[in-house]
């Protein structure tokens, strides 16, 4: 049996097998059973939402008497180091986290549909950034934010908006710095709790050079995802977008060229050059980059694979 | 000697002992000194910003020949039990939440200054809200969450937004459901970090006695903040306040009656009739409320608790 916890925060396992999203609450199941846990507080929402038995707790004693001398899953990258402990010295608890992923890294095609429409929001909100009147990065990211709320979605991610020199930094945030010639915006929004994830670069000043390299990534970009049937472990894309990379000129890549997307930004698989997970159907993020002393850039789309062929969401 | 981690999300004894929030990074530090271990990719930001040593890591091996032998305290409450496995097979780590947490719990004034500035913030937000134009809940939600990114600000948890039957649920959060006779609005953004945490009734069909009841639990409110001085455990304040509800015909809460406020919305001190936790220096949140079957109302102010008076901030 599997026992997940949601606590202050959304837990993409909780949510995916219990189908809600219900704060301080337990789910205990195997393939015949659902057990939700909950607290007094959120006994009427829990009742009209959720589809199987229901318990409603005060601690972790009442939950003693469902998994003492049961063999628990749970996923350790998730539960707090706290509640471990005091799980463990109920019953036998192990880490299932590797499984837990792994059962969602195929999608179905709801998931499909509404990663797309994710992206699709995303990509509406790119489009109509306005940078005539924005001056500094941070005035992009309040365009990015109210455009989210007014779309009634969320932000899958807190954006990335750099400009010149900022651009060379991937992990960079919004912040002063006023807007130049070139802005990279890294963005995605959240539609009933599917991601999208795209990174687009504005060249505002028109520098030839510049949309060149643009240019170029784009092309290894759709090249990677065209050619993503022809490979069988993350290990492989990310070896093939090095090369691809070093003969257009960029430097090695200083993060992995893509990722699983779902219910989390960042899930199964990594596809990166050390990354032994295997390319199967899912949802993928795929960005190529570089990363120069005076600027950088990054071309990223969410993709569906099915399993032979990569397609732009 | 403590290590603390931030991956994903903010954590706040990270950002409390650092002062910088920069994604999976790990801070060491005793009484003499801090060593900020971040990846290559933070390098930069961290330089620009962190004040102490610096070390750029690639994995836990990077880290080990700096805690190995040593007795490490970690944030049981926040690490994961995935990292907690990994750090228990370097050397031997012990939870120390509570020290960490109330390491946290007296508030220097540019702290309280913060959360009066989100304090400040939130009631601007709640007093401009327009029920004339909001039809269903999510639209309220729209208009706190769009004035948030206008103000240059961060939500600190997602608002709470029912009317007439939802406000009966204390966890209930924004939904489709028409705007009514009585909303209740439960919101606070975060400034720099710190939390404000307020709730409001509106009533909007001016109903009388909800009026007077919702007066009953402002004065309640009030008269809690004004003798927190006299009480010494939050166990004293909690009983205070139910003898205090009862007596104004209003059924025992079923949520403490405050909580400590600042780096998380909800921290120690807990002020409910369980809680052994101190009546000491602090920000603190104050919340009377009932819920009866057909509706509900919560006043929650956000104070200063200097050790002998509380103030509103």
């Amino acid at each position: 049996m599997y026992l997940l916890y949601r606590g202050e925060t959304f837990d993409p396992n909780f949510f995916y097998h219990s189908k809600i999203d219900i704060d301080h609450s337990f789910l205990l199941f195997d393939k015949k059973k659902k057990i939700l846990f909950v607290s007094a507080m959120n006994e009427a929402i829990a009742k009209e939402k959720f589809k199987g038995e229901l318990v409603i707790y005060k601690n972790l004693e009442s939950i003693e008497k469902y998994i003492k001398g049961e063999e628990i899953g749970c996923d350790f990258s998730s539960i707090s180091a706290s509640l471990a402990t005091k799980l463990n010295k109920i019953t036998k608890i192990s880490d299932c986290s590797e499984i837990l992923s792994e059962l969602r890294r195929k999608k179905s095609i709801e998931e499909v549909n509404k990663t797309k429409k994710a992206v699709q929001i995303t990509k509406e909100i790119l489009d109509g950034l306005d940078f005539k009147v924005a001056k500094t990065e941070l005035d992009i990211k309040k365009q990015l934010l109210k455009k989210t709320v007014e779309c009634g979605v969320e932000m899958a991610f807190e954006p990335i908006v750099s400009t010149d020199q900022t651009t060379s930094f991937p992990h960079y945030r919004a912040g002063t710095k006023k807007i130049g010639g070139l802005v990279l915006v890294d963005y995605g929004v959240k539609y009933d709790h599917y991601c999208a994830d795209l990174t687009r670069c504005f060249i505002l000043d028109g520098d030839k050079k510049k949309k060149e390299e643009y240019e170029k990534l784009q092309t290894i970009c759709f090249d990677v995802i065209d050619n993503l049937g022809s490979f069988k472990l993350g290990s492989e894309v990310g070896l093939y977008s090095e090369d691809r990379l070093i003969k257009a000129g960029f430097p090695k890549l200083i993060h992995s060229i893509g990722h699983g997307v779902g219910l989390e930004v960042h899930e199964k698989p990594s596809l990166g050059k050390l990354s032994k997970d295997k390319i199967e159907t899912s949802i993928l993020a795929i960005e190529p980059a570089f990363y120069l002393k005076k600027y950088g850039m990054r071309y990223e789309e969410t993709i569906y694979f099915d399993g032979k062929k990569g397609k732009i969401l």
